[in-house]
């Protein structure tokens, strides 16, 4: 009987390869076997990551995401559209492990925070182990991109996804010194509208590419157009007591 | 004439030397002149965590910080005995900047999430060159301790300090689908009403040393004691989409 190997989480960090963390850098470099989420005929971002990086005899597992842009994330089809594609990959995993390999699962940022694989995580704990090793969030790049700290002294932070809907975007703004809105992509006119119903406009910052060689950091309203890539957010940074 | 050095504000994460950054480690392992902020007698959580790394010529420049534990942080007097302290450091670093050397100054963490860093940086920025390196965080440490994503899909984080007031953290807690508070310590017990009053109390977990040799993370009601060291915190999972 074989010893199973264990399936790592590894949090890549925002973008840059040496923003990964040295024990990430290390299982990466070591792995025998590799698995990155990526939309159908895209290279994938967690990949082009660790370019350079892999042993030359890894085995890759890309696995792609069945397309689901016509789907509403809120739509019930669109987690029974989800939910059988993790499933399977859960199961691909786990039977590598049951064979005595580790696997190392590359994940953007930090592998709890958002993100895919926590849908194999839920699937994985318990039946093989696995291990997680957090990473530099792409919100940290992004707030050390404007070049000025986020929360001081006793500043709340309030972390909000751009797809909410306006009313609720704008309520939750409100109540926080230091504010993060993520995933903007098409959703930035409405965020927009949010932030000047909260009275947050003029504080507002809007960085893409955060730690990436696209890096861009403004204030929000120095920006021109509403174009905004996935990998876009938008940024208020907190006002607290500053000896 | 001299050209400047720069002053690196190096995130070390959240307290285990291999989750650094590789570009951190490289910085660290290569710097001259080390800065780290510490109380009066102690040997300083930041430098603890590069332990064995420095170059042994390295100049260590230990930032001790004025007693102020009498006085309450939000209390006038405390600005007033820390910005003068700010201010001699960062005319100290400065200077050695100007005379073309290169600084490290270690930072918990991630340097523009709370943290001493940030009020170097605000009287050091514009005068002489200063990078930043974003860290993993220690909230990322403990909720990967607790063996459970913290965001799921669209979910808020909610991230505060327990030096609030009781109904101003239980009035917070109400509004986010995630939570982390920090700066736990001698805050525990009013962090348990509060999280009771929220209705939060059954969701929530402790946990302490995250990534640390002492790392403890369960079920906060699983708690029996009210003694929380300052490194220890609050997190609940939120609960969203899960395909």
């Amino acid at each position: 009987m074989t010893a199973p190997g264990t399936i790592h989480g590894i949090g890549l960090g925002p973008g840059a390869a040496d923003l990964m963390s040295v024990r990430a850098d290390r299982l990466v470099r070591a792995a025998t076997h590799v698995a990155y989420f990526r939309k159908a005929g895209r290279a994938g971002h967690a990949r082009r990551i660790v370019e350079g990086l892999l042993r030359p005899d890894a085995v890759e597992l890309p696995m792609e995401y069945p397309v689901t842009t016509e789907i509403p994330v809120d739509d019930p089809a669109y987690a029974a559209a989800l939910a059988p594609f993790y499933a399977a990959w859960a199961d691909r995993l786990a039977a590598i492990a049951t064979h005595g390999h580790d696997v190392a699962v590359l994940c953007e940022g930090d592998p709890f925070f958002y993100g895919s694989f926590m849908h194999l995580h839920t699937r994985l704990a318990g039946r093989v182990p696995v291990a997680v090793v957090p990473g530099i969030t792409g919100m940290s790049a992004c707030w050390t991109a404007t070049g000025q700290p986020v929360t001081w002294g006793d500043d709340a932070l309030t972390v909000l996804s751009a797809v909410l809907p306006e009313a609720e975007l704008a309520a939750r703004m409100c109540g926080s010194e230091a504010l993060v809105v993520m995933k903007l992509g098409r959703n930035l006119p409405k965020v927009r509208r949010a932030l000047a119903a909260a009275g947050l406009t003029a504080r507002a910052w809007y960085i893409e590419q955060g730690a990436m060689p696209g890096e861009r950091a403004l204030p929000l309203s120095d920006k021109a157009d509403d174009a905004a890539p996935y990998f876009s957010m938008i940024v208020v940074h907190g006002k607290g007591r500053r000896p």
